[in-house]
């Protein structure tokens, strides 16, 4: 097994300071350690830049197809067989751009206006803009923040009504770091079955979870279960591939995946999924298992590191996450909201986190604010040193 | 000048087999010469994949800016400037996922329930498909299919209601290959400034234009008709490069720039343009006007064969297109429908085309179909000797 280096050393931060937007090193003054957007700072693994190259040097970017690349549909169908227990074929699998583009496809696919589609509250905005965004409405179900308590069922089955058509499905859970438990699972998959509802498992995190925790998909629990679920997931957490834009959705229902291939749009190429984008999917596929496994294992370590330090700064308080490179602290105890905390650190400690803001990850995640640890020992050690020193001043 | 060659040796027709589909040859039964969708059969310019790999060596793929790499915003706006004598600031141009997903966040941008927007017939489908997508209605304006012609003004004007907001023009037309002329346009600019109307100006043919025919961009004959545009273009017909999904959309209008942005839904990155895209497009306008001057010089003389073969060939005939590398062959006195004789002579000839069905090009299309010429001499030779065969032994 080929070891790969996940030390400060890897890093190369003045590419990152070229090409890391989106509330990192490319958007920030220099000096300020970006903490923010779930993208990680090390470069992706060699195998990905070598089949990228390889693909290049023949000088054909012709169209693809709009059903996606057959060898790439072959890598996912393996993959989720082979690590998930889930057996979708090729034809159920769709790359397009981006999880996030998939999680629209599957909301444009099945909801219309006046439908109900559930999300949990705290997480990741983009469930509630694609359901509504199709017309329809959001209804928050409050989860616990802490990962080691489960849902309340009678709560998700309160919230469920003639017009409710989905339950939005994120697991593991950004930002609480929830790792969902096969039982778990269970009773969600009876809860969907018994209401007809359709589960839209976002999967994008379930590379990224921590022993002793173990990553089912809901999918995987039967074949009805299955039938219910349409799953989207991506290779921008995982494989540092958020540039590349790729990712797919698949259901082992045929009448819900042809909705996603219509929803796509991919037959008028308005939308589709680029070439690189599904080449380099492959390899992190095919290649990159043992580079995966290197990357979780060191994340793991941060996620300690991170949780160590935390308890040693004023009024910041974490649960431990199960899964995904987030912290998300409460930090009501240092008598600031959240915006109003991240805005102090990025000034005072040169260090930027995401707020909780009620508009990004729902109601409860107010008095929260989101760490990601995807870097260095140094680098978090760093910031977590200057976080501490601000707030201690504080 | 380095000398690039288009010469039958220089096609890989392997990887061609392998990759290029979208009714091409990845896409067809073996033996079958494909003169079907708008994508080249040569292999891009060297200083494209040279680009793509050294972006790759860094290993880097992180998120791309929503706003697009600013290298790539004024690499577009110093093409404009130098090339098309149009000024737009680089702030005032949007990369997009293709010129086609470009149509549609301009209509998504300008059009809602109960507009209408002007297209020509014949024209390639994806203004209606678009226009439609956003709940308004295409109105057909029926064009000369003899590109020396000029457009009817008069019944151009008759379309023109309380309701109509755009105007959408195909600028080298696909299929028909007019090119515009500068008082053609001042024409259309006058006439679409005094009814308040935005101008939709695709431009993804521009590049390949013939002579004595030269190019112009509508939003380039002055800063009123310039605030009335948006313009759209993309990397696929010039450069090959279909499968890498680039393209931009671009106003100098700020108005008009902003709700493309809020139409785009970059913002959420449920939308976006691959880096890889945006890093070959910018090398394509950076390094290869010499190649693109060479492929356009080959595809004249392409040009110039394919009208003197279609000459020998029973039942077609066709004018001269100004630019695109397209014939738009009238097939009626063959006897047959447009449909009808693409399946003879996918059966009998072995060579695809693309039938003038009215769903994708318009009314006028019928009885046409539409043969792309960007390949080698040795193969269109072929496959016109097929035809001629196919047709005389009818």
């Amino acid at each position: 097994m080929e070891s790969f280096s996940f030390s400060n050393e890897s890093i190369n931060y003045s590419i990152l300071r070229e090409r890391a937007f989106n509330l990192r090193w490319a958007s920030l003054p220099k000096g300020v350690i970006p903490l923010t957007a779930a993208d990680p700072d090390f470069p992706c693994a060699p195998a990905i830049s070598e089949a990228i190259t390889r693909f290049a040097k023949d000088r054909y970017f012709s169209y693809v197809p709009a059903e996606g690349y057959a060898f790439f549909r072959e890598a996912i169908s393996d993959f989720h067989a082979s690590k998930r227990g889930l057996h979708i074929q090729p034809d159920k699998i769709l790359p397009v751009d981006s999880a996030a583009f998939g999680i629209q496809v599957a909301c444009k696919a099945t909801l219309k206006p006046g439908d109900e589609a559930i999300v949990f509250d705290p997480v990741d905005f983009l469930f509630k803009y694609c359901i509504e965004q199709s017309g329809a409405t959001a209804r928050a179900l409050q989860i616990p923040l802490d990962p080691s308590s489960p849902i309340d069922i009678p709560l998700l089955e309160s919230l469920i009504g003639p017009r409710t058509k989905m339950l939005c499905l994120c697991n593991p859970v950004n930002p609480t770091g929830k790792v969902f438990t096969p039982s778990e699972l269970q009773t969600i998959a009876e809860v969907a079955i018994q209401h007809n509802l359709i589960v839209l498992s976002d999967e994008i995190w379930s590379d990224i979870v921590f022993t002793p925790h173990r990553y089912t998909s809901i999918a995987s629990l039967g074949p009805e279960i299955s039938d219910h679920t349409i799953t989207v997931s991506g290779y921008s957490k995982s494989y540092s591939l958020a540039g590349l834009r790729v990712g797919f959705v698949m259901s082992s229902n045929p009448t819900l995946f042809n909705k996603l291939v219509q929803a796509s749009l991919h037959g008028s190429t308005v939308h589709g999924c680029n070439a690189v984008g599904q080449v380099a999917a492959t390899a992190a596929l095919r290649e990159c298992e043992d580079w995966l496994e290197g990357f979780v294992s060191h994340l793991q370590s941060m996620r300690d590191l991170s949780l160590q330090e935390i308890k040693t700064i004023p009024g910041f308080e974490c649960h431990e996450p199960q899964g995904c490179y987030l912290l998300f602290c409460n930090i009501e105890k240092t008598g600031k909201d959240s915006a109003t905390l991240q805005q102090f650190l990025l000034e005072n400690a040169k260090v930027a986190v995401v707020p909780g803001l009620p508009r990004w990850f729902g109601e409860q995640a107010a008095g929260h604010i989101r760490i990601c640890f995807s870097t260095s020992e140094f680098l978090l050690r760093e910031a977590f040193s200057r976080i501490r020193q601000a707030m201690t001043n504080l």
